[in-house]
Formats: structure tokens, sequence, C-alpha cells
């Protein structure tokens, strides 16, 4: 697993072969195959496994404040090389049951603080709070994955206020 | 061209290869690859040549009929196996340049409409319509590229909800 993630990084996933990675790990083709399916199930395992976990979520600050933390976050996140290699595979093998696992977490965060706001009464109780986070992160993914367009500050500020200004304006 | 459209749509993406193309086409590998340096450039050309071009544009009703229309016709095109596909190839290839290309004109009709709400002044002047039009666009794509949840009516009518309230919300 450790082979297969320096190999991702240095070649990309288009370049990596299951051969390097049992060359570079000193085994055979076939002992992997006898473990995983396919490059991206192994990736997928060796970035649960050596990647640093969940972070302790942040206090609760200001919505505003939460909200543009988890768009700076997520940015983050998918512009780190193994991150995007590993997620461009898994799309290339439509893996979405992998994929989901790998993304999911930022978006139930962002789903938690929306439901905290509705308690808070920061925000409508009548929100669909699933709806809002894919708003919120949608324009994400969809930078990073089609690179229609840079990730940049001023794209993360300006989606953040259309954001906030949907969940506190009237229907 | 017309085989790797058909084979596309037959095989999948991750099925087609150069070798069956030729084989369909009665062509030498070479032949093809004379003319596209990828499985990816050679179905982006054909996908052009053979896909019904773009309608006449339809004419301007309510914004929110319009933002609704735009929803449903992005997933129609999305949901098209041969997009779909031909896309999803264009992802794996790094070939953002024409997944761009592809893409592109779906958005430009959005921020078109918007431009025209804020000449109308149904909108605000203000706002960045660059921005808002990826808020309505980016969860479908996300949707459709994470293959995240399915991409159903009530989805559509909510996200135009959020996004209308967010076009119309205060700051």
């Amino acid at each position: 697993m450790a082979a297969a993630l320096e190999l991702v990084e240095a070649l990309g996933h288009t370049g990596l072969t299951i051969e390097a990675v049992a060359a570079r790990a000193g085994v055979g083709k076939q002992t992997i195959y006898r473990w995983w399916p396919s490059k991206g199930a192994l990736l997928f395992e060796a970035f649960l496994e050596f990647e640093p976990g969940g972070q302790e979520p942040p206090r609760p600050s200001a919505l505003a404040d939460d909200l543009r933390r988890a768009v700076a976050d997520a940015i983050d996140e998918v512009t780190q090389r193994r991150f995007d290699q590993v997620c461009r595979l898994l799309v290339h093998e439509e893996r979405a049951d992998l994929l989901a696992l790998l993304m999911a977490p930022r978006r139930l965060a962002v789903e938690e603080r929306l439901r905290r706001a509705q308690l808070l009464g920061e925000i409508s109780a009548d929100l669909d709070v699933v709806a809002a986070a894919e708003l919120l992160l949608g324009p994400v993914y969809q930078r990073w994955l089609l690179r229609s367009a840079p990730l940049c500050d001023s794209f993360a500020d300006t989606l953040v206020e259309l954001v906030l200004r949907s969940l506190r304006g009237g229907p």
C-alpha cells in the first residue's frame, strides 16, 4: 500500500501500473491481485491506512466562518495530489461506492453544522440541509473535477456569500 | 468517428480500445493514431461531428422557469450515455481543455439568462453571475460525476429554489 501511494504521487493514476507497484514492493503481481481487484481498490485502502485521520471537529463558530472554513478545507483536500489522484482513479473505475466513502465526511460535517444552525434559529427549520450542503460543496467539486476554473480565495468567498444569501433569504 | 461512438456506447469508455475502433472501421490502428492522439480526442471530435447541435435557445420566460429548464436540460445531457462516457474519458485523460468545450455552452446560457435578469431588474446588478451559474450547475455535475445521489426531479426543484433564494435574498 505504501508503494502504491508513493507511485501514484510520482506517476499519476494513468501512469501507475500494478507491475510497478509489485516491483517496488518486492512481491509478485499475483500477490497484489489476490488482495485487491483493481488499482482503485488498492489505492482506496492505502489512502485510508496511511493518510492522517480526521482531526477533532473544530469548535463551532459563527455560521459564515464555519462555512468559509468548510470550503477552504474541501479545497485543501481536493488539491492534495494523493487525494486528487485516488479520487480520479475511482471516478475512472466507476467505483462510486468507494468514492462516496472518501468524499462523505466533509459533506456530512456541513450538514451537521446546518442542522445546528437550524436548532439555534440561525436559518429556517424548513431548509433542506442535504441540498444546501451540495449547494456549498458542488461548485468546489465541479471546479476540481472539471478543472473549469481555479479554486482561489475569491471564488470561496463569493460562493459562501451566495450560499448564505440562500440560507437566510426568504422563500 | 462513427465506429468510436457506437463502441463507446456499447462497451463504455474503459472497455473501448483503439484496436476495436480500427477493426470496426476497417482501417489500421496507425491510421487512427495519425489523426488522434488518444481515445478521448477521437471521441470528442466524433461527438461534436455526430451529435445534434445546439437548438435555438428557447424564448426567455419567467426566471424560475428558465432556471428549472436549464437544470432539467443539464440533467438530460449528462445522463445520456454517449455524453457521459465521452466526458468521463476526458476526465480520465485529464483533457480539461476539451471537456471545457463540451460543458461550456450550458453554463454560458445560464450566465446569459442571469445577465438578462440583471438588466430587467429581476436580480441585483451586483451579483456575480459566473459564480451564480456554478451554484446552479455545480450540484448537478457533482451528483453526476460522483454518482453521489440520483438526479431526480425533487433534487432539481430544491436546487432551483435554493438558488433563487440566493439570487433574490439580501446581502
